[in-house]
């Protein structure tokens, strides 16, 4: 029996910052970002970002995802009526702040929130009336904003001629601008070439992470920036469609933060020319699928900077009868405790899965065969034999090859497979492993 | 910041067989027990028993709720039968072992099961058309029953005039032979005065704990025993109700294990001339009442053994529009990871109790509304104040008394008083802390 001390051994730290932050980037054209510390974290940390697109700002379009949480942060109702007064339209910047979340601040915080759109609007050349930039705020609820070292935040970012920049730090500085218990900054820049045109675009994609891999509470924000011309109507669907695949298969649906926002903003700068792509466009599939990798990308990151944990592990459901249940399936595993603490203690307990795939709430019952189903572990890395059989067709394989089920269970990555064999629809879920570190961070976290 | 270690030391061992466990207690009248070590488990223990009527099996009626995993076990699939085929009427034992699940296991485990209860039965007195008997395993799935060690053990238990007894040792023992992971054995003995009869009955409840709180593979048995005259759909639909409000309410709904089953025996020893008692009697709603609050004294020793814990909360969700809502809000605070880290860490973080009832799947948006929401810790023992106000009417309180917050933290046993005035309905569930300890134990179980 391991003990608390083994466990704690096993759990190396790793520099995830060397790692998984890049130190180069090819960024979308015709936008800037300026972070500042405003004084609202502790320790002269960056705490104020705006990113701002300095293209032809008929071409600004503007979507986002919000948290389902009945408790929304008020950043969250003035920036969905940013978007609903504008159609996404004209909506050329996003403002936020770490370390108060402006969340459970009645009246007076949806106030503070106005009043922050109003003030970057107006230094981009807005009257009142019209609402130029989105709001996101993350860190402590239930606090005021500290609205004095907001507005000389803005103030300084805004008349400060040398703030806003377009290269590889200034948008590094705003993807810190961010952070609140993430241990490495999120960002990913991708260029692709539309196989129809040749024309090559670029998005950028920053985040949050969510701190654990159900974001119960830790805000999860992420921005996806893009030169592409998109209409109003393609830049939302587009968006959904990737969050479906990505920010939402890392977490419980519904399970949301009260602050969680996902947003896209895109300023067709790559070619002014060019005519908004929509979604009957032939090129929308293409750029639909590149948009949803990014985000997926930027998805994993925040798995990988799962509080405390030692593990990625990618949860692959094949062979569905249908996708919704392949699904929560792969939910249902992905946030199984006993599962996430069994891969924590490298033991292939294959009971724990099936059992979360047992409790699963399907809709069609067809889609899991207790006799057809099949269970492996999988290597990511390049060591053979990659697949490990633990159940074939309902059976548990007793004579497991326990030395093998060792080496793949050490290793940072690993695939869980289950192939359900009853149709032919495929789902993925990224989870990572329950540690005693993450009791540690969780067990006191707000003093 | 607290480090591991100091919440390693919060994490204080209580001598919990001590505090829970009865030294002496009466028992329902005409039942009998045994159970023996038949070298399923190590070391001898005890992991086989039988619990038989010896009263008129005229009057004996047998009520089970089985788990809603998918994958159900061998002896779940059997007992379920038995029920189907004798209506629960005439049903006068019940055998269980421990040590291994017979799950996962196939049509070998389907005939091993059906073997053990056709023994059973024969030692009964039937012939083999006639099942007599219920039939639960509880250890390590995916392995065969040894069915040679279980067919010498119930030769034992049957063939030894003294191996039943009716004592409290007897009843204790029981309780003993059903264990996995538990700390200690779960019993508890309840009588009852008919308020119109006058007459006095008896309930004596066993369990054996899920392990952890949310049993998604540990296994659930429950035995409620008493000596009242049931009419078979009584009998059930008691059962039922008292599940509902117990066992179901420190567990998500289909959060359960392959093997889960909570029975009840009935056998009418009080008064032999006594009519069965239907739903239509006037005295089943209150036998009801006391069979549901056996059941739930029985479900909180459940959670006090959970895996790893060191506190016992009761959440209570009061004045909700709706019955339904309330209990979906209780289980929702009562499963959130962070709400259950933050108690281990004696934290009074109101945001993630907010959050957790936030994203909680009502039904009725009305049973929630933001601004008329209120949440306090309540302490059970006698200290004042009893209740401190963490958010009133959607307003968090910011100067609370830490002091105060602290000490209620640091008890053993402590509330979370929900009130969403929006109504008069009230749901409570039953919860434990998320340890360090949870972590080690379940990291590795299986080695």
């Amino acid at each position: 029996m391991h003990t608390t001390k083994t466990l704690l051994q096993k759990a190396k730290p790793l520099d995830k910052y060397a790692r998984f932050v890049p130190t180069h980037a090819t960024f979308p054209l015709g936008f800037e970002t300026a972070s500042i510390s405003a004084g609202i974290k502790k320790n002269n940390a960056l705490d104020l970002g705006v990113i701002r697109n300095v293209n032809d700002p008929k071409r600004a379009r503007a979507a986002a995802v919000f948290t389902t949480n009945k408790f929304q942060a008020a950043p969250v109702t003035v920036s969905r009526n940013v978007l609903q007064h504008t159609k996404g339209e004209g909506v050329i910047a996003t403002i936020v702040n770490s370390g108060c979340a402006n969340s459970v601040t009645g009246d007076q915080g949806q106030e503070d929130a106005e009043k922050t759109v109003d003030l970057v609007s107006k230094h981009l050349g807005s009257d009142s009336s019209e609402n130029l930039s989105l709001v996101m705020s993350t860190g402590v609820i239930g606090q005021r904003l500290p609205m004095d070292k907001l507005e000389n935040g803005i103030e300084k970012i805004f008349n400060d001629k040398k703030a806003f920049g377009s290269d590889f730090n200034s948008w590094l500085n705003f993807a810190k601008s961010i952070c609140t218990t993430d241990t490495f900054p999120k960002i990913i820049s991708k260029q692709f070439k539309l196989s129809t045109t040749g024309q090559t675009y670029t998005i950028t994609g920053i985040a949050k992470g969510a701190g654990m891999i159900c974001p119960n509470m830790a805000t999860l924000l992420s921005y996806l920036i893009t030169d592409l011309p998109l209409s109003s109507s393609a830049a939302t669907s587009s968006l959904k469609y990737a969050v479906d695949r990505s920010f939402n298969c890392i977490s419980v649906d519904g399970d949301m933060s009260t602050n969680d926002t996902l947003c896209m903003l895109s300023n067709g700068a790559i070619d002014n020319q060019m005519e908004d792509i929509t979604e009957d466009s032939e090129l929308y599939d293409e750029i639909k699928l590149n948009i949803t990798s990014v985000a997926q990308d930027l998805a994993k990151l925040v798995v990988r900077d799962g509080e405390g944990s030692t593990k990625f592990v990618t949860v692959k459901v094949i062979n569905s009868e249908n996708y919704a249940d392949a699904r929560t399936i792969a939910e249902s595993i992905s946030n199984s405790m006993l599962v996430k603490t069994a891969l924590y203690g490298q033991d292939a307990n294959w009971g724990r899965i099936l059992c979360a795939i047992g409790y699963a709430k399907l809709n069609d019952m067809r889609a899991l065969d207790a006799d057809k189903i099949s269970v492996s572990f999988v290597t990511t890395d390049n060591s053979e034999p990659k697949e490990l059989k633990l159940v074939i067709n309902g059976v548990p394989q007793l004579n497991l090859d326990e030395e093998r089920a060792s080496q793949m269970l050490a290793l940072e990555d690993l695939e869980v497979l289950v192939d359900l064999n009853t149709g032919t629809e495929t789902a993925q879920f990224w989870t990572c492993d329950l540690t005693h570190e993450y009791v540690t961070i969780n067990g006191d976290y707000r003093t």
